[in-house]
């Protein structure tokens, strides 16, 4: 396997790849500070090389992992597709909607060229334990027709580098592609507001979109990159005879003197590496499962670009104040 | 006290004042079902009445609790200004807003005469130990500013006579009340849709509202009358480091067998009659003890007519599908 | 109504009676504290008087609340029923077995001559309606037969004066009336021990007791006094097919940093003013009004005097490391 | 990898262990059963083999895992040290005391002689995220000395063949070992009693013990292998100035309409397998790394035999109804 990518997320991914997917062994990293890409290298018996180009074209690299910046996303996963060599690249698979365009395209004249697909897109989520076993029962019947849904996605502290903008494109992504998963329902419109802040100009955080599906179920998304106290992620389904929800991740609870008074209750995980470490280890081992078999069976190109149509959407309305309906391409394709 | 209407909730309005409030004696009962008013009245050693007319009137009748049918409360509370007693009527405090702005009216009118009011409205919410700490807790700064508002209102099962408009006028009502006095901020624009159900034209339920305080706080709603599984009220006030939401009322909690697999939570309430006993109790002894002292301290004539305005505003909305900006009056007057 | 004791408990008795119960009126309050006492009885609009046994002797005076220090109870409890005048005295009945073996001869000699009984104990969590909904539950066979109670009681912080003794006789009697009370089956059997601490000599604290029910059930007690984070009660029983527990009370959930991660969780009371502000609204309710005709239902002298039979053993118990069974009585005249 | 016993534990192991864990090869299983070690093989490329001895003396086979039933244990694991080849053994080590005093001088005199150990038990829960969080946060000194510990180990149906004292061997073995390393300090007396049962002479379920360790900190263990709602473990450390607890593992939550009234909790496991499924994982994998390396990292043979004898008090304590103290031998060893 390559990494392109040494941050956090990418050293993350590497360890995870290293330590608990058979079929994978580390051989090459690259990031543009050498030494963090040493660093990661170092740590899993990999070798740093000189640029992305070098490391997709290696003849010892079978497969990619990208966790790179966004704006490098589109380039190297289509450096990937134009190698022939699977690629898993973090949310978003573009940094627009062009970008994750030029992907699907490629990836699909790829599958009609060669009969197999490339592109995976890191939507973790899908494989996180709890939110597959949601999936599993609101398919079952369990709460009947699903009516509603409420989602929370809060973060810490976001980058300082973070935008209103990106708010929507890099973080509430996850619920444009989780939500139709969950219910296999895509979207067909969405309304992005801000609460006035104290200070206009700056971040717009949170925010609040409210989702249409095509079949007419109702969404609410809180995204909140700023919300302090942790890393949090609800999601509640409300059906005609009952709902259900994720609940926290396994852990500790405690009793403890508060502010004033005591508080009983559960840690709250202090990021997405804590949050999700099961899903990223179970992506990462099925990905590289599917390859093997030459296949894709994760969230793709189509996921991925369909994901950035409704974010472009999802922005849109926070600029105007106004419903975006999505355009019929996810309606037609999907 | 006289009480008005001796279904469920006047039933369960006579046998809290009989019970708990050292001040109050329930005198007579008037309901249009007379062997329902003779129930109510032998349980709490009053008299059943003929008429609304004959009760307002009556010189045993010091004030009044309206607990009719909603059509009716417009003129019942006017008839009591009229009589110059004090009157705590359900929500809603009428069935539109002409009836309200009526009430606010003549209670205006009492009050520059006689310098007192008489009319309170039955948001018996303001009371409940729970909402009054969360209100605390966001007063005394400890989540810091707050930004978004997430309520959860959900009926067992509707009465069968309910329409998609009082599913605003007389089920969100609530959180149309609630919201602002948690916040100390009035609502400025109201947004309700509903998700297509299997069968249109039939009740639109659940409904899910965003909602824009002057202030600038964001607000999603989700009222849900046929939800089945119980009556169950959340709100979770989300500020810039912190969250604080409402707690279930005390009870028990289970694990016990469940479909397929066992379960461990608390029980929910069946009814609001469950769910807000404390708060019955505590609004019906606080209002007793203001009317002695001649005063009305609870939500008035003019917070049952703002949430009557906004109900319409929500009602419009969801007949339109727009957003809706609510009438100057409110912000002006607050 | 007259209350002996003007301290945190007594004021909080006086001010309740004073706003939530009909049927009384706080005339009399005497405390060794002479501005204590004035205070609660200008809060409460009644006289301070000189000594207890003025009070208790006073014509104004139809029935008392000891709430005065635990080892004055017996001896004013005895001048109360000498008196003829109903009775409730806080927890314990009286300082020891001794004590509360007078007070039963004497309530059991004024039933025989007087046909009524005069004396109840403040065991309040009879009343509390998360404990009453957790028998109701168990007794309606929910949970199949019982088999096993765990039951933790923590306060936040214990007064200075209280010794090893006291956490048994004071604090963990609680549970030596509730367990009995909750599956209507009497202790037949105690074990109390501490856990060895860093500084021997000192308060054992907390303390952990296996108790064996008359029928077979097992009991295990945690009572901490010095819990340090709240004061918080938990109990869970355990039967053949499921289990019931206590929640906390309503409050609020907060979502906050905590030290290092978050916390989401709710906020535990202070103190057991906070914990049972319900359950002392509701005995105080209730025994006034049983007062009124004559009777005693609520926990009596014989309750009383047979957690205090279990308390006694429990102390020999904590002190021989030894299991120490109870005294034929409690199960003859059980 | 060889497996030994091909039931629901070995099955579950031998999936893992393909599934997760990149050195491993599942090459040889065995069965008494022939047709589940057929299928078992056929799940994993493994190859099923005629006898236990034959697996153990296989070229093919570098390491074993035992989970066969507890009465072949010992020989089995004394055949695997006699080949030198590391043994992973469920628990318990062995079915009594003397079959883990075996294993333990076994592994001792072969560490003696080759300077290694090959034998670690299958105590997952050390490995379990839950229990490691709990374990470092008491560490840590987040909740001040230790001082009580409450467990309760709950199955939903026991093994028809299940006996009251493989409630103790083979159930609360579990808790006999993690209590120990959560607190790191070893137990020093046991007492297990049993709630009197409707139908004497039959299993002896639940139980109930208190448990002293060496360094004076209390411990109550229920174990309830019949208790019918689901797998439910629980754990919480109550220390001088907090407390600590394990929570669920990740799953979801539901509100349903439950018997009579609605439920609002999360779904409880059915077994051991779905609320340990990390832990397995984890402890596969650091099993296999160590045993690449020549060492045993986990629960060792030492380990194994403590628990071993602490059951065996506890089996004592649980017939004659003493408490009964811990041979000299554990902690002149720990």
């Amino acid at each position: 396997m390559g990494i392109l990518g040494a941050g956090a997320m990418g050293a993350s991914h590497a360890h995870t790849l290293a330590s608990w997917v058979p079929a994978a062994r580390v051989g090459a990293v690259y990031d543009f500070d050498g030494a963090r890409a040493d660093q990661v290298a170092a740590g899993t018996g990999a070798t740093a090389l000189g640029s992305a180009d070098e490391l997709i074209g290696s003849a010892e690299v079978d497969a990619i992992v990208i966790a790179s910046p966004d704006p490098l996303h589109a380039e190297q996963v289509l450096s990937c597709v134009a190698a022939g060599k699977p690629v898993l690249c973090e949310k978003p698979l573009a940094a627009d909607e062009s970008g994750s365009q030029q992907i699907l395209d490629a990836d699909d004249r790829f599958a009609a060229e060669h009969g197999r697909r490339l592109v995976q897109v890191g939507f973790m989520r899908r494989y996180d334990p709890a939110f597959v076993a949601l999936r599993a029962h609101v398919a079952a019947g369990a709460i009947g027709t699903p009516r509603v849904v409420h989602c929370v996605h809060r973060n810490a502290v976001a980058h300082p580098a973070q935008t209103s903008d990106m708010n929507v494109t890099g973080s509430m992504v996850h619920e444009l592609d989780i939500v139709p998963w969950l219910l296999d329902d895509p979207i067909a419109a969405i309304t992005v507001r801000s609460p006035r802040a104290a200070s206009e100009g700056v971040l717009l955080d949170p925010l609040v979109a409210l989702i249409e599906l095509a079949g007419g179920v109702l969404c609410t998304v809180e995204v909140f990159v700023n919300a302090r106290y942790g890393y949090d992620v609800h999601c509640e389904v409300v059906g005609d005879h009952g709902t259900a929800r994720l609940t926290p991740p396994a852990g500790i609870a405690v009793r403890e003197p508060g502010s004033g008074v005591g508080v009983s209750g559960v840690q709250v995980t202090g990021d997405f590496v804590g949050r999700f470490a099961d899903a990223y280890r179970i992506e990462l081992a099925s990905w590289v499962q599917a390859a093997r078999r030459g296949v894709v069976d994760g969230p793709g190109a189509r996921d991925g670009h369909l994901a950035n149509v409704v974010a472009a959407a999802g922005v849109e309305s926070l600029h105007t104040g106004a419903r975006v309906e999505v355009a019929p391409f996810s309606l037609a394709h999907q």
